[in-house]
């Protein structure tokens, strides 16, 4: 194992809490604790066993004062989260408290660890491989329980396994390959192409199995972005206040009353649905309200779906116009709000748009509801969504398996031709070290850097 | 003891973080958690000895899927924070993995803690008296390192001790009189009246100072209440991020764009001040607008402090005036802004009004902010700031100590006439009684269970 600086930082989320926990891991980790610790009796916190706990207070050495109330705990390296020794310090939650303690332990020379640092320890004391690694964050920012389910078992090493496994293969391959062009005989050079092409189009199968997990993937652990459009005063907001059934946005009867673009999730059977609710899209002289809007029209260019409100109870002007024609190219719904009031608005004019639903609601009786998010949980899922197979959900190992793949259909095309067989090994070389950026055995250190700083404070 | 329902609840803030805490209080706390608890080997969780820890899963009992990974901690009462056994439940940090876990307890038969449950526990066992069990709520609520302090203090008994100097000291007295009432004598009933009475005035000196620290107390705790008032335009956004040192508020140049009130806490040599934006306070016809002068104003009512910002740049007009009539008899400091511009307003005008201080400054530049600053300081604290004496931060302490110094201040008059002598010992027993409720020795349980109520969850 790696010797690196001791590290702490606040592994708990910052705010009031009855507990927080400071993290300090490193070969100086208990030292640099039992320096400022005063437990009963005196006793001596270097002679704490693993997996014990002691209570006591965190001192401030310059004047001797109690700075907080705390519970120790010690996991001797390499059975802790970072392989390395690893105290907790069990304090009053609260942003002061912590921070003094945090302070006082890092006056002992410990340095503050970057974001994902503790993971990263993990990582690089080979206890777990980078996909591990990374589905420990996407734990700790699952929205639903389906993606924290998926994301428990990348953490547990379900991809890691399914990746190794084929780069075992592709290793298989390529050894046969080799073997064969080191030893050239036509009829082997045949037999080995035959051979390996059937074995290749096995992985490729796997491979291709796994990307078609990832659209359903990328929606588990960030979520369907769904944007509200519609002019002012169409019930954008009441249509958001109705599907999280709680009053988050502020409705008025005033045109442009939101300026802000809000964000909520919801929850369609454990698949979680980001809506955004935008400013309405109209000519507008006020600057507060330009920068909202301008604001929504980057939200819509950037989702997955829109829902487009129309309000019945009127006829269609050219403000509504101008939104259909935004949004034409877009997957998107189109809700006729205000069922509950008189009809006024001309059907006819809508019967060339390009929606996949159209269906009229009143966000303010809550009609129609559940028939919209019955009709978004079909758009994008077919048959039930469930979490036992292994999905991808990280863009980077999408992009990873795609290269594979790539790389795997070049070697396909090289094994036709027997005069080009060394080159099919070239190809198969690269597929593996694709498929091994997913488990970071063949990543470049700074892009592991990268993937690390993305990870919050703590963990 | 007592013994009561196993309770559990998330400990720690609700974020996300590293690690999450789930604690679990009351005889059954250990037994839930082996329940669905999976460690290596499958060793029972209950053999675990105090103040150690074991690594493993939290199972779904009904599919024996893996929830989390965890580590377990056990602490046997009476050495725990509630002096019941507790078991804490050291899981992912993010929402859905803590709520996911803390479900698989409830299910095991164990009550979703109340709001300051824990503490109340702590205090219903004996562990520690009721001041002591608000200072709990006062170190994770604390705004700066003095009020952090100061609360510390409290929990460690500061308060409580002194109160109970005190207590024991009127009982000495109500004994004294008591006797001399039982066994009456002139002369004897003179020197009971001559030796308690001054006794007691030294009782009321002690009560005296401790009320005297109640008002930095109160500003400790709950930070003081300033709110920046001036018309649209003026520059409150401003000079509310030049204090701040960051773009917390949205500045542009279109009068009215604050329509929310923004609170914010700067500290002041350790002293948290609070400083609230509020939206302009002039006529509008905007709903939305209106809805945000209506809070300034009841903001205004309850400010500890007004910071009125007029703009030197411009003539005073009929709104200006209107705010400087409506915050006539507050507490003010006139902020003069834009100084940095040409100089257009008739400081003449001003010479009548009652501020506290009056200044040049330049929201933009900066200029001036250090010295308003210091007048806020100046203003509410005389001399230096310290936590070294007992401070009453908690206003219903305050109020039993008031209480106590009314009976106390009556048992001393009736101690002038001899003759009511015994009037003197009911008051003296009433002041006690109020003391007592500081320590929660002489409190009635439901006012006992407002005060836990108005903890955070999981403390």
């Amino acid at each position: 194992m790696k010797e690196f600086e001791t590290i702490a930082a606040v592994a708990t989320s910052l705010g009031e809490g009855g507990i927080a926990i400071i993290r300090i891991s490193g070969k100086d980790a208990l030292k640099s604790v039992a320096n400022i610790f005063k437990g009963k009796n005196s006793r001596d916190l270097n002679d704490i066993k693993s997996y014990t706990m002691r209570y006591g207070h965190i001192i401030d050495k310059e004047n001797n004062e109690i700075i907080d109330e705390v519970i120790v705990s010690f996991m001797k390296g390499p059975k802790s989260f970072t392989a390395e020794d690893t105290v907790e310090i069990n304090c009053h939650g609260g942003v002061i408290a912590t921070n003094r303690v945090l302070e006082e332990v890092i006056k002992q020379g410990v340095r503050l660890a970057e974001p994902g640092e503790f993971t990263k320890r993990a990582f690089l004391n080979g206890r777990i491989d980078l996909s591990q690694a990374e589905a420990v964050i996407d734990i700790i920012r699952a929205k639903t329980e389906l993606s924290m389910k998926s994301a428990l078992a990348q953490s547990e090493g379900r991809i890691s396994r399914e990746i190794k496994a084929l780069r075992h293969k592709l290793l298989g391959i390529i050894a046969h390959i080799e073997a064969t062009v080191d030893f050239p005989e036509d009829d082997l050079e045949e037999t080995t192409s035959e051979i390996t092409g059937s074995q290749l189009r096995s992985v490729l199968e796997e491979i291709d199995k796994l990307l078609s997990s990832a659209d359903e993937g990328k929606i588990l652990r960030e979520g369907l972005d769904t944007v509200i459009v519609g002019k002012p005063n169409v019930g954008k907001s009441s249509l958001l206040n109705a599907l999280l059934m709680e009053k988050r946005a502020i409705v008025t009867e005033v045109p442009g009353t939101t300026r802000d673009v809000i964000e909520e999730f919801i929850s369609l059977d454990g698949v979680p649905v980001k809506i955004i609710d935008t400013a309405g899209i109209r000519d507008t002289e006020d600057i507060v309200e330009k920068i909202g809007v301008e604001k929504s029209k980057e939200k819509i260019n950037y989702a997955d779906l829109i829902i487009l409100m129309l309000d019945l109870s009127r006829e269609l002007d050219s403000e509504d116009l101008e939104i259909i024609n935004y949004i034409r190219d877009k997957k998107y719904i189109v809700l006729l709000n205000k069922s509950d009031l008189p009809n006024k608005l001309d059907k006819n004019m809508l019967k060339d748009l390009n929606f996949q639903y159209i269906m009229e609601i009143s966000a303010v009786t809550g009609e129609g509801i559940e028939k919209l998010k019955e009709a978004i949980k079909k758009l994008f899922f077919n048959g039930e969504i469930t979490s036992k197979d292994a999905v991808i959900t990280n863009a980077r190992h999408k992009q990873a398996l795609i290269h594979a793949r790539q790389n795997c259909r070049a070697a396909v095309e090289a094994l036709k031709n027997t005069f080009a067989i060394d080159l099919a090994s070239i190809d198969l070389r690269n597929a593996w070290m694709n498929l091994g950026e997913i488990t970071g055995e063949t990543l470049e250190e700074d892009i592991i850097d990268k993937i690390f700083s993305e990870f919050c404070i703590g963990k």
